[in-house]
């Protein structure tokens, strides 16, 4: 690995994390007179907001993903280095990698989120999150597998565990991935089984607070619900899950706690910080917020280390509103842009203005034709609203990637009411259908896992 | 599971394999009164002539995949079990999975090769080779991997250990795996690299016969190898690979012996058939060649079992020609209809002709605009065979599942010389990249093999 600092004089930036916040940072410094190296584990960057596409079939890795390589290929000043940043030395200002080391003059790190069980991680193993390509190809997995599964049970209170599926969390995630599981039992996958019938599934979607989609206007809420209930969703609020066990999930409403015998259970409920929030807290100081979000200054710097920004979902911003920006994709691409031009204008001496989000609306998508879009001034439903879905995901996959033939495929199942990535892989057989073989993720860290 | 044998009269035939000769049997049978199962281990059929273009990047899996329940959706006499076979009772007509066990009156193998390393089946976890989607996603792994470490690589022997890509067997797949990785080398990646030039990378095509594509006429193999050193293949025939070890390659020519660094070796050398052949010869005493094929009667039944019946792959069809019919996706469909309308005939007391091949030609892609076509009357090479190649190739995979999508990705791949399919998946980080991380399949059955 060559070290652009030990070249020349010209300021060495390094991002770590190409999700949205460090890829918009990168473009924007493409024409700049830095030295740039963008670092990530993966060769890629990934769509985040259609990774439930993936898990239940309609889409593959390959058409959310762009390679970093590939989507930065016109900066010249730019080099992608892959590999996971393990320590941060801000005083010499050095980064480590394993036994390597490679220094910076400044510093964005946009490492992200992934999942929180809130203390109760062995239940990773049984309710996986959404969070990777890995993640959704284990979901699709479980997903069409429990179809397999039920359609070969003979005993009816199994098969009916193995129609069931729970989803934990009433956010975007989680009404997105119940909306598409209600649309695989009930239209695409209704016609493909002879012992089963798929419309009998139950979707549950459970949600701890008195609606779903807390952040968006309550009214959104209420479209959301009933949406979600048409399409055979049963979505229960007030919902607190106290256990996951293989097989069951205990859920709490109120006083009365009861069992739910369920086969699939797919974990849409919290995230925390990437680990290097904490090195960040632990070197310089700089406080963390409860779910390990580093707490930023103005303009994304952190305290005492004007050259440290940083940005996406591991920033907890606060100075604009009465609570935190979200942790969303606008944010994280805002947030890129701001830092890359506040680089640009300390280079020539220009003064700084602080970061300013401009909130263009949220949107979750429900099914085809169903969608609830907030944009402040005006709120969408139905299919005006998904179209506004459907059309401001297009604009930024292509403008990536040109990925044109997502759009094909959406619109091919969409009038075929067809899942083409219905895939059940990663295992060679399927010899009986479990947990275990319908599989963990190979890097799955709990030992307790069988192969 | 239900088993239609105890439903009423109606015949059970029973096909296990959902390849293109069980796929084309069943969807023969969907119009004929009989009861019908199908069974595989996948929930899909898998297109294998284009899976080393999800070995290189160039579409998805799900691409060239067919769920086996859409494609078998209009028969309404069938059902499709996700299971494997594990045994054969040919007397009392009944098949084993695991504990529970399935009878027929009609049975059709139809469970294909796998891959063989002529007794050294250590070899596999270094050199992988192509039959599932779970192997190419681990070839497109260890390729892009390959290019990834190299970068980093300050020390030039070892990046050029990285930059060696050896391919073993020099038949259509090695042929086709060698042109792509060269496309990937000198022109797809050719920009993408700070450290590293890509087009110096070694693509080595090794072959033990006198030419590549043996079964070919002798002036298109010396066309494919005249294409292949174009694209920047250097071909080596009468070459024999006597070792394989983490690293390197051992080859012999003639009485000289040499050591070849590299750290991607891929393995497109020997197939043997599928476990059931065995099985089936210990049950019935039927012959099986050296690859464990069986030896088919001229209607592709087996000696004293009428209503066993033996097709694609897995059985060795002799009663034509002086060479057994190869192992080609032509055949495999042929012969999966004549069995199909054997049965139909026999139940409408027709009589039966011995199965005929009819021989359309082979064919092999080289590169973008280079291809090879044999159709014994005539021969065709350069831009006209690769049209006939991708026509060909588009024709069966619209028949099944209307992928019009991958037309489309080829298309766009054609124009941008992109590939999109080009992630790294499977790990959740690439801390170092070395042979352990860059992976093996989730099945590989070697215990030597770190995860």
């Amino acid at each position: 690995m060559v070290d652009p600092k030990t070249q020349d004089s010209i300021p060495h930036v390094v991002i770590v994390g190409g999700g949205f916040g460090g890829l918009y940072a990168a473009q924007a410094l493409g024409n700049a007179p830095v030295k740039l190296t963008l670092i990530d584990k993966r060769n890629f960057h990934l769509f985040q907001p259609l990774l439930y596409q993936v898990a239940t079939g309609i889409v593959s890795p390959a058409d959310i993903s762009s390679p970093l390589r590939l989507v930065l290929n016109n900066n010249k000043n730019t080099q992608v280095l892959l590999d996971r940043v393990t320590d941060i030395d801000p005083d010499r200002q050095l980064l480590t990698f394993g036994d390597r080391t490679l220094s910076y003059d400044t510093l964005i790190l946009a490492t992200g989120v992934k999942h929180h069980y809130f203390g109760n991680e062995q239940w990773q193993s049984i309710a996986p999150g959404l969070k990777t390509i890995e993640d959704a190809l284990l979901m699709r997995r479980r997903i069409y597998g429990a179809f397999e599964a039920a359609e070969k049970e003979t005993n009816p209170e199994k098969r009916k565990a193995w129609l069931t599926f729970v989803i934990v969390g009433g956010g975007p995630t989680g009404v997105e991935l119940a909306g598409a599981i209600a649309e695989l039992a009930h239209s695409v996958l209704k016609n493909d089984f002879h012992h089963i019938d798929t419309t009998e599934a139950e979707i549950l979607l459970l949600e701890g607070m008195d609606r779903i989609l807390p952040p968006y206007a309550p009214e959104l809420s209420a479209r959301a619900e009933s949406d979600l209930t048409d399409l055979g969703v049963n979505v229960q609020t007030k919902t607190l899950v106290t256990n996951v066990t293989e097989g069951a999930v205990t859920v709490r409403q109120g006083d009365t706690e009861k069992l739910v015998p369920a086969r699939t259970i797919l974990w849409a409920a919290g995230v925390k910080a990437s680990s290097l929030g904490k090195v960040l807290n632990e070197k310089t100081g700089v406080p963390i917020d409860r779910a390990g979000r580093v707490i930023v200054e103005n303009n994304l710097s952190i305290a005492g280390y004007p050259n440290i920004f940083v940005i996406g979902d591991l920033a907890s911003f606060n100075h604009q509103g009465d609570r935190p920006l979200p942790g969303v994709a606008p944010v994280a691409m805002q947030e890129g842009k701001y830092v890359a031009k506040w680089i640009k204008d300390e280079l020539c001496g220009r003064t700084h203005a602080p970061f300013c989000y401009h909130d263009a609306g949220s949107l979750a998508v429900i099914g085809d034709n169903a969608a609830v879009v907030d944009l402040g001034w005006m709120k969408l439903t139905g299919i005006i609203a998904w179209l506004t879905w459907v059309f401001a995901h297009i604009y930024y996959l292509i403008e990536f990637d040109n990925k044109l033939v997502v759009m094909l495929q959406w619109g091919w199942n969409y009038f075929t009411r067809g899942r083409g990535a219905r895939l059940i892989t990663g295992e060679d057989s399927l010899l009986t259908i479990t947990p275990e073989n319908l599989g963990t993720k190979e890097d799955l860290p709990l030992p307790a896992v069988k192969r």
